[in-house]
């Protein structure tokens, strides 16, 4: 069971309510009414745990596994130990999440402006919104219903934010559009300059940044991101897409929808990523370049060059990922054969 | 037009009026009273429009656009659209920042201290300073003239800051002196101790760290950078350096004057960079080192020697530009022909 | 002399004072009642500073030292300067340490609650606790004895900490349990979300995350450091484990005792590391991978396997370090040697 310091267990919930709620068939002798108390991993679980399999490496553990309901992918059955009740669907991983969250729902935003929060008069907020001890909220802002904005957070003026909205602890947002349920996590950096000036020897001269970042629905930035408002046109952020602690996205950047920025990615100015993308930890892309769909971007891999749909890059610079292995090995196996 | 909610139109100006502010010469048939609203890229221009041409990549662009007035390089006249003023200069990209900040001029702070922050009684603030909701300004620290200190930012104890400095929301500051015209984005952390200890297998001994953080006029160091205070001797940021988001300058670090460092650069301790340098994003540099003028490090390079002035290095470890494309294209080659 | 604006200088002390602190053997010719004032490096110290020699480059600056008192190894006392009392030891750099903390010892937090600060009526404290202004500590959350908690930080519901913690200003804590003596610096993030989903073309579904932070004694964690909470499991820092700045540390991750990781390293989930691992600037690892203590991982390393105890690693992809040199000079010569 999770600390209860910092989670609230819901339920319990019988087999059978499992069931609808994350769309799996019930499979396996089990009785539908039987009583399940919580989640647990696959060695851990008891007789009042769901648990589930979504990775053959633990294919062994699922077979001795104890629990008292298990989640399966349909060629998993067999394999399941006798005595579990079965939630058999094709997304085993997805139906662990649905079924976790029904343990631990989010608890809703505790409506409420702080004493000790600064909300302008002029600024606009929504119905059951939090607003957390000590954070700012400049000047024409508008945010939406339910929102939650964390303690020492700041909203610079003319902000607006949809519904269902989650800004962290210590964020700080300007020059931006927000749609719903997107959350922002603590010390996000939204909207400040881009970095864009004239190169002189003598001196630089500052190029006025005067366009916005445009977060569309259902988009999460991870702790301590920063993503610079655009330098005329919009920098924009896809619906849907994720987007992992201390990554960096340049201004005029645009990035589609549901794509994947592991942690540590810096994305440079006017780059344009279609859907899908996924970029893994560290990698670097330069500035002026499009990214297509559903390319995969390795960790710290160099992209110096535009980017097809459906490529697989790695290295530094980046080259397709079986150029890349196979460099790698030639390498490895000359340098060995002739000596050093 | 920029959007209002953010950004407040300035002008209009004529042609006359732009081209003595941006230091260009008038050229071509227009009347010099012609008046221009505002900045505009070349293919969205219309006749109330300024815009500009600084790449040859926008020729095209430029020769089509129907912008009422055009920032264009002697080189470039003739390829221009006849109906446009055009305002001809050796350095186009500059005139339009000059340009572009005519019209967006940086509203002043808007002085006033929030009755929310919390100012030291010991700390002295020159005239006309903003300082913005719940900052929080320490014993003895004392600030110059027009100075902007953003919600929930954080002066510690001692600092010294010149006229016309901007501090960014939630950033924080100690033991550090900082020059005139200095920004400082939001959550960019100024002066906390270097990371120097004695290793030992029993456990660390942290060794004091008794140096400051010297950043001198009119550098901007972007948002969620760290900076840490020497170890005795002091850190250093040159006079108009310019450094990006999520960098990270150890301590004892001396940069020179008019450098760039793009995004998620890390510099480890006692490493001293000449004037001018370039590091482009996410390189690396070791410590100890010696990088001289002019000196230009590519993105993702892994600096583990000193380099010379006027040098472009590539690579993980650094090696000149041309060697490590020659090594890249070479080690292709061969790995295709010789099979895997 | 360190500026006053900043540091509180202590002392003077005897030579034979400051031996029995850092436990050092008093040589030389000189009198043990010697009055030292202040530390100060080889080339500036005079007869009222101690100074030391612990590295081999700046033997020449130490025969040449005009130090009152010199800390060093038995090895380089032949070549001490003969005016200065010798502080011989087998670890100079250590006893260096302790020194310059008997010079400049950290001042105690100031006790008290800054009448601006926000803590939860449920919230413990211990007594000698520092609420800097505009601090925010929520329900339930229990601070030990002689804790700092910086300006603007926020510690979220739940929280544990041992004595003697430091909190920076802007920080942000939630979902931990944290040891003694741990300083976990500005702009630091502990405890949010960890970056995990279920992929899926149609939209990502979120895998709530259940677990913690432990963060066990005498940690530090540097700037802008993002910590994330475990998915089930909890993420784990171990005892005395030194934390640079603008690190990420997913998930489920568990790092041992005295490990160091510099600026700008990132860890993917579930990763484990032993204990005296050591990884330098922007070295990154995968997920789900195991380093043996006492590994060393280079600079902009990437680990894409687990890496044995006392291994040496290199390169992206990772090689044993000799492997990784051998490659880069055969390449370097077989270039150039077969032209390009």
């Amino acid at each position: 069971m999770a600390d209860p310091r910092f989670f609230r267990l819901a339920g319990p919930f019988t087999v059978a309510e499992l069931a609808a709620r994350i769309g799996a068939e019930l499979a396996g002798a089990a009785d539908p009414a039987r009583v399940i108390l919580d989640v647990a991993p696959l060695d851990r679980a008891t007789r009042d745990h769901l648990s589930f399999l979504a990775n053959d490496a633990y294919r062994a553990a699922f077979r001795n596994s104890r629990a008292g309901a298990l989640i399966a992918h349909p060629d998993a059955v067999a394999d399941a130990p006798p005595e579990a009740a079965l939630l058999v669907t094709a997304a085993p991983y997805r139906a662990f999440a649905l079924a976790a969250q029904a343990f631990y729902p989010e608890p809703p935003p505790l409506a409420g402006i702080a004493p000790s929060a600064v909300v302008d008069p002029t600024a606009q907020l929504g119905e059951g919104c939090a607003v957390e001890p000590n954070a700012v909220i400049g000047a024409r802002v508008e945010i939406g219903r339910r929102c939650q904005i964390g303690a020492n957070a700041v909203i610079g003026p003319g902000c607006v934010l949809g519904d269902d909205v989650r800004v962290g602890a210590n964020a700080s947002l300007s020059h931006c559009l927000i749609g719903s349920r997107v959350r922002l996590y603590p010390g996000v950096r939204i909207g400040q300059d881009g970095f864009g000036f004239d190169y002189n020897p003598s001196g630089f001269a500052k190029i006025p940044q005067l366009g916005r970042v445009i977060i569309q629905d259902d988009v999460e930035i991870g702790a301590n991101t920063t993503v610079d408002r655009g330098a005329g046109p919009d920098t924009v952020i896809g619906q849907g897409t994720m987007i992992d602690n201390l990554c960096q996205i340049a201004h005029n950047v645009t990035i589609g929808r549901l794509c994947v920025l592991q942690a540590q990615v810096g994305i440079s100015g006017s780059t344009r990523l279609g859907d899908h993308v996924v970029i893994q930890g560290q990698g670097g892309l330069m500035g002026h370049l499009t990214i297509g769909d559903r390319a995969k971007i390795g960790a710290q891999c160099g992209v110096m060059k535009s980017v097809p749909a459906d490529a697989a890059m790695l290295g530094s610079p980046a080259q397709p990922i079986q150029d890349f292995f196979r460099q790698m090995s030639w390498l490895a196996r000359a340098a060995k054969r002739r000596g050093s």
